[in-house]
């Protein structure tokens, strides 16, 4: 008894997919032959036409269908300030805050040994130049994790070794957030990065 | 800020996969464009090549590229029992197991109401036919769920109300298995059902 080779290769194929491995990829395979196969051809065309049309924006690094990303392209972003993300969803969380006007540079990852991803994998060479271009302060957004922690170190001592100046957005209790509720390692950064009430 | 709209579709698209909700087919969809182009492509002309290749085999109803699949006209195999599975996976955890020379069906599904999956919707009426083609024993091994059961129950009866004989392969402990460490279901079954000892 064989498996036919087509359903084989597919199930093969579908463990391309980050977090999908042989038991999902084949409950994948059957459930889109058995009950989605109207779905699974949407899929094998949208898979093609973003391979084909998604590239990179030459000056923020975000995907984009132009050479230049609207946001980019925009003349109702301010320059003097960039922001520098992880990722495009973190970018979109920022443009969803309304918190920022400014220009963005997003990182497509973060510095992470385990995964191979060191200093040479990032765009780093690009975001120094888009800096120096842009002569503004750069704000470091990536994630409090311990990689993005480790990222926004290593950005930093880059950055500031090419006199351009940096900062970082704040840690601390969440709005609306209880101290009872907390944990305990952002309420001690929250001590440790208070701030003076000057009125 | 916009997503560009291929990406937008892509990750729209990637939600006809099972267990696959909007913040996975978003990092689905960054992945594939951030660091497996390739694989993208690969998978999109594999889901297309199945779909255009992959039918039912007529007689057993498991995926096959051909009309009849190589079980089926298979002239090994023995034509007295007809075992009766959920899912292909089964039939191969069966093969795999050795245990079992004669035909197979594979209803595709299982009753399941909660998801819209009545009588119905599982090809019956060609199991029926299958069945008396064959005139042989039909050896019911659905899954040991509650969904699974259900389905049994309902083709035992549907079978027997047409004079064909009927069995559900066995519930009990596995082999192996210590009663310390058993379930109280499973071991309650294993007492129900015991087996004389005739020698």
């Amino acid at each position: 008894m064989k498996t036919p080779s087509s359903l084989e290769d597919l199930i093969g194929a579908l463990r391309c997919l980050p977090g999908v491995g042989p038991k999902s990829a084949q409950r994948m395979a059957y459930h889109l032959l058995q009950r989605d196969r109207q779905g699974a051809l949407h899929l094998s065309h949208s898979l093609r036409h973003a391979v084909e049309s998604v590239k990179h924006c030459s000056k923020c690094n975000n995907f984009s269908e132009e050479d230049i990303c609207p946001l980019c392209s925009s003349a109702r972003r301010e320059t003097d300030q960039l922001c520098v993300v992880e990722m495009p969803a973190d970018l979109l969380m920022m443009e969803q805050a309304q918190c920022f006007r400014g220009m963005y540079f997003v990182l497509m990852g973060r510095l992470s040994p385990l995964d191979g991803l060191g200093a040479r994998e990032l765009p780093l060479d690009r975001l120094v130049k888009r800096a120096r271009e842009l002569a503004c302060e750069v704000i470091l957004a990536t994630n409090f994790t311990v990689e993005g922690e480790a990222t926004a170190h290593y950005i930093a001592t880059l950055l500031r070794s090419q006199g351009i100046r940096v900062s970082r957005i704040a840690r601390g209790l969440p709005v609306g957030g209880e101290l009872e509720h907390v944990d305990s390692g952002t309420l001690a950064q929250a001590v440790f990065e208070r701030r003076a009430i000057t009125e």
